[in-house]
């Protein structure tokens, strides 16, 4: 397989050295070829940091990064900068930004079969001039989608969801929660489930918005005149949705283990079971792009960087779903493909 | 130790066979005495469902049903009715309310030195007169107390979370959240705990409103302007609390390991997370009254009764955490009572 393109995140924080920890770890994970856009002094400083004794090499195409792979760790393009772990500052930011469109812009151009990103500060990135809320609706712009067509999904061992609404104050998601937007993204979430995750008929939980999905319009009454509309349209269509379900009990283990995905309301109601049961494996994946693109469930971190303590649990996690998910979608489309040739 | 008592719950649902089952593990789990209040026939009937072959004795005092538990269930109370599992009737909700009445009543007369009730149907305890949204506010009212002084804690093996706000639509919590509301709860869930849980001092968590606690504004204000001055004022008077902390993060095993309690914001807030880790062994006790409270927390599962499928876990666990607050709280009013004769 063609290596898999990594950004780099902010030098500051604890991606550099998930990094490095990823790459020593290759054999006894099991990973995927990779190679890391831009950083050649930052992983090196990294690694030495945590005493991590790692050759870091500076390859000048994508064959060379598959071919050094299993000696060195691949660094493709030659962007760099001095950094302080756990401090900050515009020359990291700009070189995060720069090598996250750099993977980018190679998984657009079909070069890298996916990327897998290393963790950035938003605030520092609009400081060197990132006009986006996060790198899931950069990912959107830069595969000329609107914003609404890229879906987050947060995907640890135990469990999938998706929230619906985002990045917004409590007090207006009962407003921003509407049929169309469950609608849509519910049929994103389907057909990247049968794409990207080998799963033939993704079924679909949906969440209710209130204390025990309403109890029959006691507590709110969105199930009745949002929820369940969708839920009946998405059915029509062929999608297997089943719901409202009652938030709190739709997390347990026996409940869990009936659906592929949970599609929550809102941030909280997604992430907090994801993170309380698979904090140190959680992957944040953008589902509906016509790119692979992964993510460590975490931030920057940057009052540990540069200790060695960082878990480099949810960036290898990352990484092998990235690579899983581009070796599915090769299948998927060629039995689509040959679906079609023999219809002909 | 005086028995518990144990109120019935709907005899249509799953609770007396919990309780059967709770019994029949009595040596294995090593639970206090208990006995129940009323539903002898019930019970003989649970057991014989799930084919148990348990003895159930009427008891004449509390002290026979002491003396009775190593060998038989003790029911205390004639009052009994006919029922079919999983269809619920009226008779059957008088019959759980009056079991649940006589228990508090034992309780609040200081003849038990605690009680653990059996799941409800609030819809059919209505049916059959009763006032209240729930238990926990009849409890209060049962004390003499208004019922926004008696806190619903929510609690399993690996995490303690009480919910601020509860059975109201989500579009209502962000109004509902107040520095009062705040402070009021946090000041008898850290006293409880403190009494109850043998928790000489204990640490609050404080969750935020909105996604990453509001990110210094850009996503709600309710952290500024509600949460942080709350938690001001409860570090004033000496309360341990710290936050808002972003919800999605606080429940991650390390986290949770930080804090004795998480204080939440909303309903799904904190059940999400006790139910995600420990949905078979989730005890909601009632924090707040002069008298010990516990329930196992989830629902009559009407669905499921009378199968023998239902998972005793959490009856079990809530009858242990009775006893254990009662024990907790007689060593801790002997303690109190040993300072103030020590200062005189």
């Amino acid at each position: 397989m063609t290596p898999i393109a990594i950004s780099l995140g902010d030098p500051a924080g604890i991606g550099p050295e998930l990094i490095v920890r990823a790459w020593a770890q290759r054999q006894a994970q099991e990973l995927a070829p990779f190679f890391v856009v831009g950083g050649c002094g930052v992983l090196q400083q990294a690694a030495e940091a945590i005493e991590l004794d790692i050759p870091v090499q500076l390859v000048a195409s994508i064959a060379e990064a598959a071919d050094v792979f299993d000696n060195a760790l691949p660094v493709f393009g030659s962007m760099d900068c001095a950094y302080t772990p756990g401090s900050p500052h515009e020359d990291g930011a700009r070189l995060a930004l720069a090598s996250l469109e750099g993977a980018t812009q190679l998984a657009v151009g079909g070069e890298v079969p996916a990327i897998a990103t290393a963790p950035v500060a938003k605030s520092e990135l609009a400081k060197a001039g990132f006009a986006f809320p996060g790198q899931t609706e950069f990912l959107a712009a830069a595969c000329d989608l609107d914003a609404e067509d890229a879906v987050m999904m947060l995907a640890g061992p135990q469990l999938r969801t998706v929230p619906l609404t985002v990045h917004c104050p409590l007090a207006e998601v009962p407003s921003r929660i509407t049929k169309d937007l469950i609608v849509h993204r519910c049929t994103i979430t389907a057909a990247a489930l049968q794409r990207d995750f080998a799963i033939p008929q993704p079924h679909l939980a949906i969440a209710g918005l209130n204390p025990h999905a309403g109890e029959g319009g006691k507590f709110g009454h969105e199930e009745e005149t949002i929820i369940s509309p969708a839920i009946k349209q998405l059915n029509i269509s062929g999608i297997d949705a089943i719901g409202p379900h009652p938030a709190d009990a739709m997390f347990s283990a026996h409940k869990r283990s009936t659906y592929s995905v949970a599609m929550c309301m809102y941030h909280d109601q997604a992430l907090i079971p994801v993170k309380a049961l698979d904090f140190d494996e959680g992957v944040n994946v953008t589902l509906g792009l016509p790119i692979i693109r992964t993510s460590p469930d975490h931030g920057t971190a940057f009052d540990i960087a540069g200790y060695g303590i960082a878990n480099p649990g949810a960036m290898i996690a990352a990484i092998k779903m990235a690579a899983k998910c581009a070796s599915n979608r090769v299948a998927y489309e060629a039995r689509v493909k040959a679906d079609a040739e023999t219809d002909v």
